[in-house]
């Protein structure tokens, strides 16, 4: 284990996946061919779309085979640069970084990362693909006009952190569901306005209820589950729902999700619902770097990162986000 | 029976309506006071919508209460008039005629049935609610493109007939969900491309994907249930759906709607999934009545009509609507 420890899927998971689901493998030291980088790997970001690709399901794209390398969001030095745009000593960023601690990257999925204002991991968490998924989720697809409400799941992760803190900045009037009372209080604290606890609630629509006295306008749903019905069942007419995550469906994946389905409520409230994916926002990432940068440099953006440390953790570090574990953006440190 | 044999509602519905739950009672000539009409009723229309209307769950609108006079769309000849802008032998239309052969409404509801270029009638079918309906909700709401595949149900009915073939004058490519063969043939008639009988089919999920070989791109919910799924799991990225009806839920309209819940599909795919009430397009009615009228005119649109005979027959042609034996738009002629 001295080479390079590289973690690879050893099997798909039937329910919630535990570590077992991975092997750590030595690998020899890669190295980059035409078009490729050799990086090595400074921070690995785990994220809630990782379970789709460890599923035989079909997705966005094709998922893992049983056997491969694990990849995923990361940031490290390159080494060795087989591409023009490219030299030794850069802070890059990728999608498809190898769970280990050297990795070969196409450059064609790598940018340096810039930003002299912010620590390098903020380009995995407010100023990469959560903060621009809270971004374009609510400005764009909700379509939110000022004072109304704004229900937001697993509300302190990654995306709900920055969505609320937005919401606040926009003149909206956030409010936060998460799993523990200290999490609802680090969201009070980035400004949500009320909040609820999602695990020790008694009757979830009541409690919705309770804290959006004027309804439900718009819903960003990071997670699928019971909230969604909570947060369905309190929606104003011409409410809109933006699906961006379904965590809570972590356990039962590959099962059939049946619930109460919503369509008189969508009929009757002529809610408009929406699937999300960042990738459609590609040509308008850089205004929003803009203003999410700008917002945290004027004391407006407050984030938190959970941080594993050691090639040893990342899956571990999955999986305790899949369960709600974390405590912000889950990262692991190299 | 013989002053005004009038509707009322004797009881709530508790699974498909039956004609039980109404009443005739003879009630005295109604006299119109300030601001109102009394109509002679020529035109009765039954509709969907009204399943939500004859149940205690909260709704568009309060709904009747027992004992209450049934209301609906109607058209009818003004006999007197308490209001300056109408008089006596005009023909009016309004959505609270009273299920009665003589009745009073609200001047402020009433319009002039002013085309000669269309059977009276017509003001209650395609060129008027459900015609607005399929028009708003296809080329608005679903804002289909050249050539999409748009899956239909209740393809023959008031509102399916309609929007079939405003797809297929707009150069798109209908698919009809119906639940007879004779509907089927009827609507391909009508230049639906293909058609599903859901009533004979084993598999509905593949027998949309063999009707629509491109996928779902647009698909117009007059049922929601089964087939519902059927479009669902066969939406195309970025899939459209405009839930515009519930009628195959009208046999358990207040019990909750538990099935497969489509939301990673949904989040994979970006879907918009959209509810839609006429009444939001008010301000657009008249180029889109000038559109139907002329598409009708130029032989493009064509429609059918499932007449029931007589006020006695009302409650009756609307559970039979309800549970689709009708054939076309379903109305009362009085």
């Amino acid at each position: 284990m001295t080479t390079n420890p590289s973690w690879t899927l050893r099997s798909y998971p039937t329910a919630m996946p535990t570590v077992d689901n991975w092997a750590l493998e030595d690998r020899p030291m890669p190295q980059a061919a035409e078009g490729e980088l050799l990086v090595k790997t400074l921070w690995l970001s785990v994220d809630p779309y990782m379970r789709g690709r460890i599923s035989p399901a079909k997705n966005y794209a094709a998922g893992f085979k049983i056997g491969d390398l694990m990849l995923g969001g990361g940031i490290g030095e390159v080494i060795s640069s087989e591409a023009p745009d490219f030299q030794p000593g850069q802070i890059v960023i990728s999608d498809y970084f190898g769970w280990q601690p050297f990795t070969v990257i196409p450059a064609s999925t790598a940018k340096l990362v810039t930003t002299t204002d912010a620590p390098m991991q903020a380009a995995l968490s407010y100023l990469g693909m959560p903060g621009l998924t809270a971004y374009f989720a609510l400005l764009k697809t909700a379509s939110p006009k000022a004072g109304e409400t704004v229900l937001i799941s697993a509300a302190s992760g990654a995306v709900g952190q920055i969505a609320g803190q937005i919401a606040r900045i926009k003149g909206l009037d956030p409010v936060a569901v998460a799993g523990t009372d200290e999490k609802l209080e680090w969201c009070r604290e980035l400004g949500y306005r009320a909040g609820i606890n999602h695990r020790q609630s008694a009757d979830l629509v009541a409690d919705v209820a309770a804290a959006c006295p004027n309804g439900v306008d718009v819903f960003i749903d990071n997670t699928a589950g019971p909230i969604h019905d909570a947060a369905m069942l309190n929606l104003n007419t011409f409410g809109r729902v933006v699906v961006v995550g379904t965590i809570a469906l972590a356990d039962r994946f590959d099962q059939p999700d049946i619930g109460l389905r919503h369509l008189r409520k969508t009929l009757i409230t002529r809610a408009r619902i929406e699937g999300f994916l960042l990738d459609d926002h590609e040509s308008e990432y850089d205004a929003a770097i803009a203003d999410l940068l700008a917002w945290h440099k004027q004391g407006l953006l407050h984030t938190r990162e959970d941080v594993a440390e050691g090639i040893e953790t990342v899956p571990h570090a999955l999986v305790r986000m899949l369960k709600g574990e974390n405590f912000g953006k889950q990262l692991v440190r190299l």
